[in-house]
């Protein structure tokens, strides 16, 4: 039996076959914090977490996050905020309350639908007395009007009948962190809560530091199975910060009723008046009913995955969790608000604050320049706009240009705290602020990846090049020239390998910043010829002059960068640490610390926390020979611990890159299941993005292959796993939509209808005129 | 072993031995509801549910309640408000709560230690992980300082150490009937939630309907054993209507860290900055510290007991039973202030509203006018304060005098609502305001009785005749003119048997109604001649007039109050119910509806649920002879199911004074244990306060037999059971403390270091001169 077939018909014909669904197939309390993330619905306006709508559990951490809500009030910083709770719904009869956690839940399943963006579930609740009710619940948040989510529940009184009792809660007491004293903090003040007209409830709240206003709005509908309205009493009530709505509607034995939530969140970023806002929305949604809104939201699930998807054939446990990772990777971006960006732990958790990282521009905008230019776009846009604050944080930090912050909120200022409490609550300082630099060329990286990629020439125009070139400028005031080695050096800075902090020339950070002046130098030359009048603007804007450019190439050229070829020193005195290579891995094949080192500190071994030379040798693949690559590969590879959900998958295309990838399907593996099965323990605290971009970059860039060659054209070097048959995916390169077939044997690649075979010992390249003049039909369905 | 020996030295030494103390011996989470009622403490001031400290539980209703703060918003009526909760104080180690329903708790024991007004427990908290902390807490309200409360916890963690995270909170989401979604209500606004100086909580609040300010304050201390502050790091973080203080402090293995609590809560009642008022007193209460403020406490209850003590030698059960229902008894009210009275459940819950009943005059009233008639004076001087609205409700209803409401909170309006909600929801017309109005007698019959047993006569003067006299006009105006019979009557109208509604000359109150004319009249012919200008007063300011007392009086001559001698029908037609008899009784002893009327609506059988023809014989004892008492009982027992907790103490003294005693000790059980045994399973919302003076009452009035005979001379016609070898009890008679002490064999009554024996059958009187002539010496000890 399939799981849909568990359900009621009315949420049966809803959902898709069971490999699309991700299941809880037993209730158990201690787990469900992680499944509260994994189960996160995201509309492109907001984030809800899984929680169960009929409250009364214990360990819950029930959240609704809008993006480009930030608020600092005690915290350390700007956070995302948890917003006003409208998923809930308590349901009683007699006063008992009916949920979960009351009583030992019967048949329970609880499904995430990945195809369709719903979140299902059933089973039976037993009250001390005996009396047994049937819940059946499913809630999505509707990708058709983004500021509006809904559920429907069926509940049926399997042995008594009555009235039953409803509350339509909209909970305005959350805070974030809700059960972590330590760090528990309140963001929103409320300022209203009061009944809608013509039903329902509404809560107004405003941040506590901006003042930036939100409303929140819910009605509920109750019916029987033949849509007759069954809601016999309404009463507004409110308990202080809680708004509640208390409904009664009489149910018979065996009858089933039909309860709907419609919500809708609003904020004065949008709306003057989010009241008047919500109002309109959450009446107009009433009106058009749960199945019309259902309706359109699955059709635009059906256009996301029609670009997304990726097939694997003969993997379904990886297809499973490459999907959960696509899912939750294009649900969470706004589509139409460059002013946010997609945190670490994308919407679905408040750990790190809802901030932007350098996992965005290296590990998730690879996803969206090749699948969704118009997020990739919104997110190279994000920086453009906060590019002033770049510049005064790196005149605050007296340096010059534009250095953007290591962690990323709604203003653009550095939202990495100076100080940090542990979980024990002693106070250490944070340095990653202070020395991480490297996010600022990962900028660079990210705009113009974005433009190869996309062929979004204007961007660059527009915004990236000025980005490109305040990066540069910022680098060359970062530098330091060494008189004794007549070489520029960048000192006292912290590489992506936290744990070495900090340390003098850490190749990764002088490569990239090398690269950020050529790179922006490169185009700017480029720029003067193709579009002089952008490159006049940007020449004032700039207050650029002949001697400065002159001066960083002049400093590019002579940065010191370590070695080209051979074993490259990941900064200076690295090869004169104790060294010790790793010679034991866990039951999930990750490797653990050397024992010599066991009890020794960062800075006193010589064991990375993650890539770094390798990280470097992965972004600039075309400058370093594959034998460079294949040795510091080899050498790093045997030290390095994966603490970073960052690691893995560069790991996994690198090994594939050197051809050693005896550990590449373990990489890949690790950053897939990282979140689908909890394997690190902390999905409770939200999904890991850059674990989800690294996977979807293993399957396409690494075990496919596919990637920019030398000159500029999309290749293939694709090296499938023995197991997978076939891979199959959609891309859109620079304009063009084309859909990617590849076996062991050759790459198919389809576009306009027509299609180009290669054979894979041919190196596949995709010319722009291949596209075009490719006399092949195209294949018959996707 | 003793149960204070299962508690940590620093507890052990507080309490009393087990004969004092009622326990909770293991955690049953489906008990603690009623728990909560049973080891509520009240200071005078307020009552505090006995809710876990800790918190995390998932049945809870935790309450502080003010005595005199009521407010009515959405409910039916104005409620005595839940105010905001300080007694919590949430424990975490590493995030992860510490709580009795984290985890299974080890080694439980609560217990209420009646004799010095403390609630303790202990158990061992075994967190996920294996650690173990033992818990052991220490609380009371303080009667020195009655708007404090305080306590101690000796948190000691048994296998591990490391830092502890506290909150000191306030919340102040508090709602009525919280756990009752029909009739949940919040009846305050939250106007401040701030920090205390130097350091602690404040919340401020003030009532939805009439904005009576009122201030919570909170401060915690953690020391170690030897004293030393601990409290590492204290931030106050305001979480929307919660107020919190973070405090984190370090923790030895096997140490014992102790944390205090102090809080303090004023009204603008009292004071009119409640704010200031708060921080003065939690100051002065954290600088006196936990020891002495105890100390000062339990020397208060060293007072009250040695009045209030009531010594059953042989009966250790019922010993234990009664001491508990005097100790709520005498711990709730307001020893100050006459504005307030007792709730039907006392201060420890909120069903009935906090609302006096006519549960105070007949059931409460007793105790208090014996044993604290200080308490009994601000009883009675309350409906006084509130005779205008008496005046005001009469008027309202069409008659003249004062007629007091059913259900009488702080404005003396009518509380009683006109409809009623069921559980189900359905609404039904409450005739209980509009019928039932027996109420005004009893505030008569009180007053009465509180002068005569107090001698105060001061109060008449003042008060109480004035209030006589005017509820003697209510019954002059409510009865009516039987031309046929030449008499006059009370039709439509609810005797205490409430499931005969309305009927015409009920017994009870047709007599009740002719004893307050006639008590009014003959009080006012002795103030004419004792207290010529009272009587003038009152003659002017009630605008009495010869004929209306003329008037009185031929009415009450006349007055239909049915038969003097024999059955007294209950009301008229009565005895044309269909008739039937108790035949069964459930496992308590307790009748059962006899199967002819199951299915019948109670105007449709003879049964009834309460005392009713019963309840005028007890109380008018000398107008009936005691044959005609018997007859009256053995017909009416047979037919009273006792759906009330006010009927069974009745039904023990009557069957004691007619002679029938074959039910009488199970009476006396079922009003006695119906709370410390939860033996109606209600005891969630309230301790009784009914059966609690009615069980009192049963013991000194019924079986030692106290009263006052037709001369008004306190005498005893003692009965004990023979299990029983003596009972020993204190009271003040009319300014003398006496104490008395009965067997089977004599009285002997103690005053002013002299005693005085009389042997049982010798039918004892004390008139006061043996109070002052008796030359037998005192015995030794109390």
């Amino acid at each position: 039996m399939s799981m849909r077939e568990k359900f009621c018909a009315g949420i049966a014909r809803l959902l898709a076959e069971d490999c699309w669904l991700v299941a809880e197939e037993r209730y158990d309390p201690t787990q469900n914090l992680a499944y509260e993330s994994i189960f996160g619905l995201a509309s492109g306006a907001m984030g809800n977490r899984g929680s169960h709508e009929e409250g009364g559990v214990k360990k819950t951490l029930p959240a609704n996050y809008v993006h480009g809500v930030f608020d600092r009030s005690e915290a350390f910083m700007r956070e995302l905020c948890n917003t006003p709770d409208w998923a809930k719904l308590r349901i009683f009869y007699e006063c008992e309350p009916i949920g979960v956690e009351d009583g030992e839940p019967m048949d329970y399943l609880r499904v995430l639908d990945m195809r369709h963006g719903l979140l299902a579930k059933r089973y039976i609740n037993r009250a001390s007395d005996g009396r047994e009710t049937r819940i059946e619940i499913v809630k999505f948040l509707s990708r058709a009007h983004p500021r509006c989510g809904a559920f429907r529940v069926y509940l049926t009184p399997l042995n008594y009948e009555g009235i039953v009792e409803l509350e339509n809660i909209i909970d305005a007491t959350v805070t974030n962190f809700m059960d972590m004293p330590r760090f528990r903090v309140r963001h929103l003040e409320t300022t209203e809560i009061s009944a809608l007209a013509p039903d329902g409830c509404y809560v107004g709240s405003k941040t506590r530091d901006f003042g930036l206003r939100l409303g929140t709005g819910a009605r509920v509908t109750v019916h029987d199975a033949q849509g007759e309205n069954r809601a016999k009493s309404r009463r507004f009530c409110p308990f202080g910060e809680i708004a509640c709505e208390f409904i009664d509607a009489d149910v018979a034995f065996d009858e089933t009723l039909v309860i709907e939530k419609y919500a809708c969140v609003c904020t004065e970023r949008d709306f003057a008046d989010p009241r008047t806002q919500v109002t309109l929305e959450v009446n107009e949604l009433t009106e058009r009913g749960f199945d019309a809104e259902l309706a359109a939201h699955i059709a635009q699930y059906d256009a996301l995955w029609a670009m997304a998807d990726v097939k694997i054939d003969g993997d379904d446990d990886l297809q499973h969790a490459l999907r959960f990772n696509i899912f939750h990777l294009m649900s969470t971006p706004a589509p139409n608000d460059p002013r946010t960006n997609i945190g670490a732990k994308m919407i679905h958790g408040e750990e790190y604050g809802g901030h932007a990282f350098w996992d965005t521009e290296l590990f998730v905008l690879p996803f969206f320049n090749y699948v969704f230019p118009g997020i990739a776009r919104n997110l190279v846009t994000y920086r453009y706009l906060l590019l002033d604050k770049a510049r005064e944080n790196a005149e605050k930090n007296g340096y010059r240009g534009a250095k953007y912050p290591w962690e990323s909120a709604d203003t653009g200022d550095e939202e990495c705290p100076a100080w940090t409490v542990c979980p024990d609550g002693s106070c250490y300082r944070c340095y990653v602020a202070e020395y991480e630099h490297h996010v600022t060329a990962a900028v660079a990286y990210g705009m113009r990846q974005y433009a190869r990629i996309t062929g979004d020439d204007g961007f660059m125009d527009e915004m990236g090049l000025e980005v490109l070139l305040e990066t540069a400028r910022f680098w060359a005031s970062r530098m330091a020239y060494n008189q004794g080695k007549d070489r520029h050096e960048i000192l006292q800075v912290t590489g992506p390998d936290e744990w070495h902090e900090p340390v003098d020339n850490n190749a990764y950070t002088n490569r990239l910043a090398q690269w950020n002046i050529l790179c922006a130098l490169e185009l700017l030359a480029d720029c003067q010829s193709r579009k002089p009048d952008v490159y006049q603007r940007l020449w004032k804007k700039l207050k650029l002059t002949q001697e400065e450019l002159r001066n960083w190439r002049r400093r590019a050229q002579i940065m010191y960068v370590g070695a080209h070829k051979g074993l490259i020193e990941q900064f200076d005195g690295y090869f004169d640490l104790p060294d010790a290579v790793i010679t034991e891995w866990d039951d999930n094949n990750m490797p653990l610390m050397p024992k010599a080192f066991q009890g020794k500190r960062g800075n006193e071994r010589c064991i990375l926390k993650q890539a770094d030379v390798v990280m470097l040798l992965f972004l600039l693949a075309h400058d370093y020979d594959i034998e460079t690559q294949r040795v510091n590969f080899d050498y790093y590879e045997q030290r390095t611990l994966h603490r970073s959900s960052l690691s893995p998958s560069i790991h996994c295309m690198m090994g594939l890159r050197v051809g050693d990838d005896k550990r590449a399907y373990a990489y890949l593996e690790r950053s897939a299941y990282v979140d689908v099965r909890n394997n690190q323990g902390n999905t409770r605290e939200g999904l890991h993005a850059a674990s989800a971009g690294g996977t979807w970059q293993c399957v396409t860039l690494g075990y496919c292959g596919m990637g920019i060659d030398s000159d500029g054209v999309l290749a293939f070097a694709p090296k499938l796993p023995s197991r997978w048959s076939r891979v199959r995916f959609r891309i859109v390169w620079r304009g063009t939509p084309l859909t990617i077939t590849v076996t062991h044997e050759d790459v198919r690649v389809e576009a306009a209808g027509r299609q180009i075979c290669y054979r894979v010992n041919d190196k596949p390249r995709v010319s722009e005129q291949s596209c075009d003049d490719s006399a092949v039909p195209s294949s018959a369905g996707w």
